[in-house]
């Protein structure tokens, strides 16, 4: 029945409007990502389930990370929780309270940059509403697009998300130090992103305690435009 | 941009159509309410983060829970993993899945219950697709909604999700098991669960290990008709 986030329906009208509303989303998208390489600015959505580290590991990294000045668009449902807790990492950000909404879209992204003003030559992470589902579908202008997972979720998630999964340039499993506690299979899940998006590359890390962040911030080096 | 998922749009023609899916939808689930009462079947939706516990719950209920027989309508984007786990539990199921979309529906229930053909006087479980967002717009005709959480996702989920907070008759926490080994407030999780939605119970749990099961199976015996 829904609409714009894909589901089918039967009715012609909500079909051709659901077209109409992600054609009309590419083009905004198209002219973000225009804007963005202008300045030299790689833009990278970060998406993933609620409650799976994406403020976590963005907060590390707005300490840590040297390569390039930061800065983030947060979308939430409600509250401003976590551009809070971004901020206080120094890391500029504005929030997006989405309301009902389930995702973000590039003309929010659009009001989101115009406010940040970020400078060229940096990285702004676009942190998307908790939700494997309708961000999928969104261009927002993106240079590229992480997906978080975690050891909490079950390894069987890429198959069952496959669209989130899909889309991924890289996939980034979570929570590793939680590993002895809970019963998940690492190779099941780097198996089953394999099988929604071959050739993706997926790396282990935990943001609590640091192991392996040091890939994190190798691959986020290399989208730092030159 | 999001058309029935609720976000805002500026297009009226979206809200529009909005407001005529939402009352479809609405309609359909009093059909589906009316047929459940009828048959004296307690309908219940369980919604939740992906990962968070919803097949392991449904799975131990499935093999210990004695006050009614059970049957669920399994909905997933793709595959059939959660249906499979849920058939060795003992638990008849029927597999709904939604390709793009984000949530179940109405006539996706009524198209499920009469493939499932639940007897009189028993349980039917909903397990939405695994989304803190849209699912919590769409009534399916549940006689209840329990939103199940987890220790590894943030205390802070209710105020970022109020929509699906605000709509729970139960929340449960499970994964309490993992308390010791992850920085989870219990205390500021009730409080914000409260915040969305005054006086919903909360009850802790460990799927796992079966900790404060008890607790759950005593709500459900309430829930069946008499």
């Amino acid at each position: 029945m829904c609409g714009t986030c894909g589901c089918a329906d039967e009715q012609p009208r909500t079909i051709v409007l659901e077209q109409q509303v992600l054609a009309k989303n590419d083009g905004l998208a198209d002219a973000n990502r225009d804007w963005l390489r202008a300045k030299s600015i790689a833009m990278i959505n970060l998406m993933s389930s609620p409650g799976s580290g994406k403020t976590s590991l963005l907060a590390r990294t707005a300490r840590e990370f040297d390569g390039a000045p930061l800065s983030a668009v947060e979308g939430d449902q409600e509250t401003g929780i976590d551009a809070t807790r971004l901020r206080e990492s120094g890391c500029p950000v504005v929030q997006i309270n989405t309301g009902t909404g389930c995702h973000l879209d590039a003309t929010m992204l659009a009001d989101g940059l115009r406010s940040l003003q970020p400078p060229d030559r940096s990285v702004v992470f676009v942190e998307n509403v908790g939700n494997l589902v309708c961000p999928a579908l969104f261009d927002l202008g993106e240079q590229a697009r992480v997906v978080l997972a975690s050891v909490t979720e079950g390894a069987d998630k890429p198959l069952k998300y496959p669209h989130m999964f899909r889309s991924a340039d890289l996939v980034l499993l979570n929570k590793i130090d939680l590993l002895p506690h809970v019963d998940f299979d690492v190779a099941a899940f780097i198996d089953a992103a394999s099988m929604a998006n071959p050739g993706v590359r997926v790396r282990r890390l935990s943001v609590s305690t640091g192991e392996g962040i040091s890939d994190w911030y190798d691959w986020l080096g290399e989208q730092v435009p030159a």
